[in-house]
């Protein structure tokens, strides 16, 4: 194991039916004006929504709502929130929603207290981006099981100027708390559920591929979130309202990302490589660009640097043994059948022309000082854009 | 899955080597003169504490040390070191040991700010214990893998005069930085370091059994701990400087304590029984209590609730299909066997005639208001007796 600091101060209250303890959390922590930060609505049409407020209006306090965050947040966006938040003198912040809606309530918080533009905090090899150091307290209430941004220091920002995404990190981005009520997720359609599921598995396996060293409990948690998450994907495709597997999936979820899996270092790009496609063409889900790039990048690996611990991990994870680079690429394809989700680049609507500037934007993001891209094989332009034609 | 909290404000630093760490962590956490805490002197017997002096000296700052912390801590050395650090004016302490020294340094810094008798703190079924509020900031730097005690909000306490020991908590009690480097546990003897691994097993194992709840992911994370230690264990058995297998058991600890398996309520009542047997012999260690009540308690539980998860635990940690009671003591006897752990209360130098003040303890500090002990059955006072009377 190499040297790791695991450290996370989210209060993270688990469980279903967790959302009736909002009032008495928001008490402990001493909100006095919150801005509830919701979506484009979908909360409302269930009863998610209204659970929240009627604990807020119970608390007798003064709050504001910021609506209409969609997928992919960009930096406009959230500094209006944060304008709003500043004028209205707010002194914290609710996130009602998925990914999206977490990543901006965070940003908002920000942003609310630093100013500024918001994409300034936005890195790459060439620019040092802006270091997050204050923010308004947030607590983060997912309804949707996969980003994992509830309990953890990062935020997803896009720019649809230049079509490129970042993910903005610091100690100040951590939520004081995370209400995580597996029951806000039976509102979720299938096919969201299912780009959750393929997140989880790509924010696990990704550091798992990442190194030969003997890292034997982060790898076993690994396997055991992963197939938690493939085994009640299952249930789900079954049945969408499956609480117990709902359930499974939300705590896997948050422990994916919330640093358990600590010790080891680097990590295939998945989403460094996905965040350029779904920023460049923001009607693609993340769980789904995600889902094209898995095979062409894991056959790519196999090809540089050999099976290495992608034998043990089909072993351990879909119980099969294989010995050659196309069957560990046969179980891959038959986990994403299983689950809706074989697609390509090119039945997710990419066009080919836009595959070289794709490519640009992942190593201007991402890329290191030597242009190239951190992988267990370092990845330079050839290769990025050989793996994203293979995805086509 | 059952409602839940994780919450662990401890920053954990890990790895070989982050011992060098300490000068730079204490100027970030802004200490001016700590207490050093250590135990009899063994770590003066090898270079561990003079790496960490070394970088005290190289702050500049004022310390003060306060030693001879045996095995299992009492409440006036407690209160002494507490005396000392108010007289000295400290600002923070530094725990260098084992579970003893960071038990006692936690309790320490409680004392420090809040003084009084630290035993009020003891909480019982006909009394309840006073709260930890406040407390001098601590890092721990533990020199065993064991207790966990480094990251998580308890710490045990003896009283020699009652020879009963009881468990303090509270979040006033998460130290602020846990510098975990399994290199110092080099030096810890075979003995040690089996006791340590017995405790680790404990720890995870003891909820594990408790519920009949589908919780797949504490579960999961469960069994690679478990799997992991008795693995690395026989390499320590064979070698006991596998630095290998050293730093491995020592994530091991500090993982099985830090809230990562949380998720299902209750537990079995191995640590309650034990505090009581090595409260009442101070010779006899935690670990060695441990191993001698395992296979009775087991028993007792397989007579009274049958085989339940037992099966599936002994299936993914040890790889074998087990269809009776007496097979799965089986397992459990040779997995003592081979850490050369498999000790009866007789053995370990118990009389006979103490086992009904042990149990009568026992349910003084952990009995419930039924005055019974909680379990997957709970157990009366004969059902605790007649698990001592096997164990000896």
């Amino acid at each position: 194991m190499s040297q790791f600091v695991f450290f996370n101060p989210t209060r993270i209250v688990f469980g279903n039916a967790v959302i009736n303890k909002l009032e008495k959390e928001i008490k402990k922590l001493g909100f006095h004006k919150p801005l509830l930060v919701i979506g484009k609505g979908s909360v409302k049409r269930n009863q998610i929504f209204e659970k929240v407020v009627s604990q807020l209006e119970k608390l007798n306090l003064k709050w504001e709502i910021f609506e209409g965050i969609a997928p992919n947040p960009y930096d406009k966006k959230i500094e209006e929130g944060a304008q709003k938040a500043r004028e209205k003198g707010v002194d914290s912040i609710i996130a009602l929603g998925g990914g999206s809606v977490m990543d901006a309530a965070k940003l908002i918080a920000l942003n609310t207290v630093e100013k500024g533009k918001i994409w300034d905090y936005a890195g790459s090899f060439q620019k040092k981006g802006k270091k997050p150091e204050k923010a308004l307290p947030v607590i983060t209430i997912p309804t949707v099981a996969a980003t994992g941004s509830e309990a953890n220091p990062s935020a997803v920002l896009s720019n649809p100027e230049t079509k490129e995404k970042t993910s903005i990190s610091g100690l100040a981005l951590y939520p004081k708390l995370a209400l995580v009520d597996p029951e806000l997720t039976l509102s979720v359609s299938l096919a969201t559920t299912i780009d959750g599921i393929i997140d989880i598995f790509c924010h696990v396996s990704e550091t798992y591929f990442s190194t030969e060293l003997k890292t034997p409990i982060p790898d076993g948690f690994t396997e055991i979130i992963a197939k938690t998450i493939l085994e009640n994907g299952k249930k789900l495709i079954d049945n969408n309202f499956d609480i117990e597997a709902r359930t499974q999936v939300s705590w896997a979820s948050t422990t994916a990302m919330a640093g358990f899996l600590g010790g080891r270092e680097g990590g295939w790009p998945m989403h460094a490589i996905e965040h350029q496609i779904s920023g460049f063409y923001p009607h693609i889900s993340h769980g789904q660009g995600l889902a094209a790039i898995l095979i062409p990048l894991l056959e790519w690996n196999i090809h540089h640097h050999g099976l290495g611990k992608i034998k043990i991990f089909i072993k351990n994870v879909f119980g099969q043994d294989i010995h050659t680079g196309e069957s560990a690429m046969k179980v891959f394809h038959q986990m994403l059948c299983g689950l809706n989700a074989a697609v390509s680049l090119k039945t997710l609507g990419v066009k080919e022309n836009d595959l070289p500037i794709i490519t640009e934007n992942i190593l201007k993001l991402k890329g290191n000082k030597e242009n190239k891209l951190l992988n267990i094989v370092p990845m330079a332009y050839d290769d990025i854009l050989s793996v994203l034609k293979k995805a086509f």
